[in-house]
């Protein structure tokens, strides 16, 4: 089911202090960022080799983030997305395993607009995971 | 500097379980466990199209991921390993950028044979954040 590591999110208070490390400390290539008012953050992608890494920072009321980053102020690792090749037969083998997907059960169009859906961490031993069909 | 992702790393508090999760729930590509008991832990890779998620649990006294686990008991994720062509010259540019590089300082030898480092999460936005040269 498992296919290719689409990205690694990382919450951060100050997307501006984590692009400067990102590109001067680190230098790595790193996008503009982009504002994404309907998924409650602004994201910066950071580009490597074979996969990316997306910095993330609250934007507006209610971000899907916020929690995580009352809890990790200087933030952290949020979340891992994988890809699969159909959503929906994931879901299915999901819930016929056991694990719980999060909000109503059913894929929605992710941040990138393909379908997605996460699944509870307290079903994938402490970890945040997030499938995308692509 | 930075180029490809080398791998995810997730601390488990039971790996038995977590490979069982990984292969069964989410239909993935899992290695034999290899103990690495000059490391602390034993580690099972899931095998992705494009990169690598490190499942370690913790092995004998001392564990570097003891702490961690001792803080987030369902386990999650720990650190974050990139790739880099020349591991001392990334050390200099480091330090000269005012971050800090655990241990005494000097790359040492990682978990696959390889020149690592490991910086500071409090300098990385709260990310333990590994460089391995390739």
């Amino acid at each position: 089911m498992l296919q290719r590591l689409n990205h690694v999110a990382l919450a951060v208070p100050d997307l501006e202090a984590a692009v400067k490390t990102y590109q001067a400390t680190l230098g790595a290539n790193v996008s503009a960022p982009q504002a994404l008012p309907e998924h409650g953050v602004t994201v910066v992608f950071v580009q490597l080799g074979n996969t990316k890494i997306e910095l993330l920072e609250p934007l507006g009321e209610n971000s899907p983030i916020a929690a995580y980053l009352a809890k990790n102020p200087k933030g952290g690792m949020h979340h891992l997305c994988y890809e699969v090749a159909d959503i929906a037969a994931a879901r299915d083998h999901l819930v016929a395993s056991g694990a719980r997907v999060l909000g109503n059960g059913e894929p929605r169009i992710g941040a990138h607009g393909k379908p997605v859906l996460f699944l509870h961490p307290g079903d994938v031993h402490g970890t945040l995971t997030e499938l995308e069909q692509v």
